[in-house]
């Protein structure tokens, strides 16, 4: 029943998420997953279907042809990707009928799957772009047209279908192009040295391998990791063959899709943001199957380099539009950041794989922070609009969207809370792991036994969460390992009410209690959460003085809505005297006010030579997910203070 | 002798610009436009020939096909504007040559001059481009492809080569190319109703105009803003006749141009910033020339929207890289300003010629604002390299560049920096108005008498400008007016020792003194000069809580040299104790130093709890014009300042 163990060949110490048949979530993320479940797949599929996406897939309509422009050079448009859309949106239909069974979604993914079955070639070949719009060309530009990225989404939208209904139809299917891709690509004779332009069928044969436990759909995945970036540069032989002119790739460098030089050379996060956090998770994904610490170092050295230097407070990454990507250290622009939605997703998957390793409090702290601020800001409450841009400052602007010419952020994001359950915890052979804190249940495997874990908890609306063990068969020695987040300023734990010395079971941010387990055990940690400051780094020029306001994994922001306009005239006080108040307001949160100040005004001059007079008001700040759900207005996380 | 007269339909309270050889300058600008001429000069020369802009240009060399690859959907490459940089270096070597006559340079410019008058075509027409890349394609894409701004570069450099040398050879060419011009474009049978995709021609022709005294070029210019923006719109319909598809213009909008509606419905600048203020000039010199009253709500509307809303302290215009121009109100971001030289340089044109209708405070300190500032930064102090973009602060990483694949800039600042002397007066029929103060030597026709006037000051070193007449053959009754900058806090006029009661002759910021001048009169006029803290709208986000530093009509920046790294952590206090000291390095400057506030860091992380500590320290500013001139480094010109 558990395939997973079939196909390890990580040690024992590997962990690996559950299936998301193995966690029930209620507290902050129930809400939001209903409302995905209920509304959201929906939506999904009819815009992914308005924009046309279905005429394209199903071989017996009529073909639509070219909808979106090209760009860049007349060489890509959007609708090359639509497969994408479509393997996201059935990868959220599916964790949604998980919870709640709806004949209408279903029939609706399986009308999709059906014209998929009927577009597959002989071969098992399967993408709607290149079947049916520029038949003859596959295979012919894998750094630009996303062909292989098509494939990786369709398959964890298969995957996770099959997991939900027990329907084998769809994997079926994208086992068997996987099974063709497997004959395409390699370092055999007559076969493509390629490898993907956009990472993402890494960890997708990943996904494939531990639920069918094929183990060649592992091989296929370390393949594209080990070589990428090999010499030559697949991308630019490629390109020649097509006979495009040296320099002609509208990027200039293979940093963009990070195949500039092998990935076990790489310590650097470069380029395109969801490229490089998809390779990473695919890297990550390939350590811990094959043990292969080969990786680690490169795996190591470039979370360093995005957390150490390029990380928004949000846990955004890429500040520009111009490469969706990376540029140079410190380039953390507010206003202007693009921070894509999808980067935070991908930060979240790639964190996540870091943790297969074992808990270590520097992937799960950034698993956490991307995910409730630069992800979950990329939906609004209602779960009707998206980001794509996640800036940390708005003169008032910037709105969610009902869709967009590159939708690949509302399916995305969607999936990812859908399936939120599966980040909770990590699994080893003989450990569990709490990575996040939500009131859920989980049912797993450790040490050999059926284990139920309960949290009960309003995180994070405040620290305070119990574990309960539900009754076991037999008492079972394995470890419990619980993250202390590293924004706590401080945390108390009690098994049975027996108060645990935190630092004599502290590892890598985590209380690690191995001990026997008889069932039936209480555990309450209580994390306490306060409001706190955050300050930036010198080099982060446009943040320096001022801070960013956190309280737990939040991070929060002054609104329109509740301070006026003028943000950059609002001014912290040196020791801010924070009242938290829950309230029920926008999905219910902590709101948190203090005492500021506030410049005025008296000419409309661009320039004077006056400074603006002060006068005392009062600072609100909301939380950053919650932000641009009432009406439109300024924001600003990070906000002026006054020195002591 | 004086053209100009001849040409005028404009009132008698027109004001023009002298000649060059008007006005002899030495002080500030001296050793500048000595540099310019000695050294600059001859290196535009050197690097356009190297470029390859020659071969293109004279018709018995080789063909040398395309050097610069194109770009914006293979439609535009830089090379199609080389005529201009050739226009430009010619004016800037004219310029040189009153100075520092010079042969060898002479003979070179007569080279280039010679290969023109081997180009020209039997009917007139002069473009490299099309005579010798792409024949057979003139007048097909008047909108990107700049062939009437190369025209009126090369009109530009005739002119002022004639007035230098007397040498009529390039003159009759742009001449005769103006004729034919004339034939093509009209709104007469058979006539081509475009205009200029890049302004220009139009400030060009009037120059031609009264350089030569014929009204046909005036009338010309005024066709081409007259027609501007008319329904339809000429490049759309140009577009059409190209095949081009409806929306494949790069800029999906004409505002780019400033073709968007008729010139005199434009309340707004928008669009490309060169382009912009170029056309503005045009648009202001055929208001002086005919004294079209009915541009005067667009020019006001236009210099309002610019000044009070989307000008940088510097002078500078233009935030975006992306169009090279404005975006929205307010957005003046300092590290990306995109704020290219050339905008600052054609600020002062537009400025100087909205000075046509008569002294005003208001186009005259912001033409010092954008000389002294955003357009001088563009060069070192050594003459030999440029700045395209002038962020206004810098985190080490940009520095002048010898040559640019775009190198509009060096000859464009060239020109305006050797030509300065005409910036500094305006003459009416009875009136001069001295716009700006410069250790100088004038001669000019006012009240049909001949009138020398000499300048004696230090400025900007101080304000102290001692102003003599020279001796007159008989008293003549004209007008003097001296502008008094709109930052002095407070400035004293004495003629002839009597103290001037300046309320009683203000207007428009100027003094105006009328009254019978006898010759030999000795004006002092004290401008008060100390250091002033700027402040910034609240709509800048990113300037709020700090200042900007100027002295005069210079603006002050904090430059790694003197003051290390990290300098947004320096801070104002909310009272500076400014001392100012002469000092000769960079030129020579007045050295701004206070004490202020570091803050330091205890350690490397991105993200911390804690606030840095502080330190007291001296801050030391230097002029903005002056920064990068010494060793790479951090450069800031908005300063976080404590509050009171």
């Amino acid at each position: 029943m558990n395939k997973q163990s079939s196909i390890a060949a990580g040690s024992a110490a590997s962990f690996r998420p559950p299936q998301l048949r193995q966690v029930t979530v209620g507290g902050f993320f129930g809400p939001r997953i209903d409302t995905i479940a209920t509304k959201t797949a929906h939506m999904l599929f009819d815009r992914c279907i308005e924009a046309g996406m279905l005429d394209q897939v199903d071989p017996d309509r009529p073909n639509p042809g070219i909808r979106i422009p090209f760009q860049h050079g007349n060489t890509v448009t959007t609708q090359m990707f639509w497969d994408s859309d479509f393997g996201k949106s059935i990868e959220t239909a599916a964790y949604a009928l998980y919870r709640h069974p709806d004949a209408e979604l279903e029939r609706r993914v399986d009308d999709v799957i059906d014209a998929y079955a009927r577009l597959q070639a002989e071969d098992g070949y399967l993408n709607s772009w290149y079947q049916r719009i520029q038949p003859g060309e596959r295979w012919t530009n894998l750094r630009d047209r996303h062909e292989l990225y098509n494939a990786g989404h369709l398959m964890e939208g298969a995957v996770a279908y099959f997991q939900a209904t027990g329907k084998r139809r769809f994997l079926d299917i994208l086992s068997r192009y996987a099974d063709h891709i497997t004959t395409v690509f390699g370092t055999g004779e007559g076969q493509l040295r390629g490898y993907p332009g956009h990472p993402e069928l890494e960890l997708a044969l990943v996904k494939l391998a531990r639920a069918t436990g094929e183990r060649r759909y592992l091989a296929l995945a370390k393949y594209f990791v080990d070589q990428r970036g090999q010499t030559p540069n697949y991308f630019e032989e490629e390109a020649k063959v097509r006979g495009e002119a040296d320099g002609a790739f509208w990027f200039g460098t293979q940093e963009y899709n990070q195949s500039h030089e092998p990935v076990r050379d790489q310590r650097r996060i470069v380029g395109h943001a969801v490229r490089a956090t998809y390779l990473y998770s695919g890297m990550a994904d390939v350590r811990t199957e094959f043990a292969d610490e080969t990786l680690t170092p490169a795996l190591e050295g470039l979370w360093s380099h995005l957390t150490e230097k390029n990380l928004y407070v949000t846990g955004g990454l890429g500040p520009s539009a111009q490469n969706e990507g990376l540029t140079f250290d410190y380039d953390l622009p507010n206003a202007s950041a693009y921070a894509e939605t999808c980067a935070s997703v991908a930060l979240v998957f790639w964190a996540s794989r870091m943790l297969g390793r074992g808990p270590d409090r520097r992937f799960s702290d950034v698993m956490e922070q991307a995910l409730y601020n630069g992800a979950l800001s990329g939906i609004s409450l209602d779960g009707e609009t998206f980001f794509y841009e996640n800036p940390l400052e708005s003169r008032g602007d910037h709105h969610r969207w009902r869709w967009h010419r590159c939708p690949c952020c509302p399916p995305n994001l969607s999936r990812l809370i859908a399936s939120i359950g599966t980040y909770i915890y990590g699994l080893a052979k003989d450990e569990i792991a709490v990575h996040l804190y939500c009131e859920s249940e989980a049912t797993v495997e450790v040490a050999s036994r059926t284990v139920t874990l309960t949290q009960r908890t309003a995180y994070p609306r405040d620290g305070r969460v119990e574990i309960e063990f539900g009754a076991l068969e037999a008492p079972a020695r394995f470890a419990l390992s619980l993250r202390i987040p590293g924004w706590a300023s401080g945390a108390t734990l009690a098994v049975d009410g027996e108060a645990i010395d935190l630092d004599a079971h502290m590892a890598e941010g985590y209380v690690r209690l191995e001990r026997e387990w008889r069932g039936g055990e209480r555990i309450v940690l209580a994390i306490e959460m306060v409001p706190r400051l955050i300050f930036a780094h010198p080099n982060v020029g446009n943040d320096q003085g001022r801070a960013a306001l956190a309280r737990g994994p939040l991070v929060y922001c002054l609104e329109g809505a509740d301070n006026g306009s003028f943000l950059n005239g609002a001014v912290l006080p040196a020791e801010p005297a924070f009242r938290c108040e829950a309230i029920d307001d926008l999905g219910g949160f902590v709101r948190i006010a203090c005492g500021g100040r506030r410049e005025r005004y008296e000419t409309g001059a661009l320039y004077r030579s006056t400074p603006p007079s002060r006068e005392e008001g009062t600072l609100t700040f909301v939380p950053y997910y919650a932000w641009d759900n009432r009406e439109p207005g300024e924001m600003l996380v990070w906000v002026r203070r006054e020195a002591e």
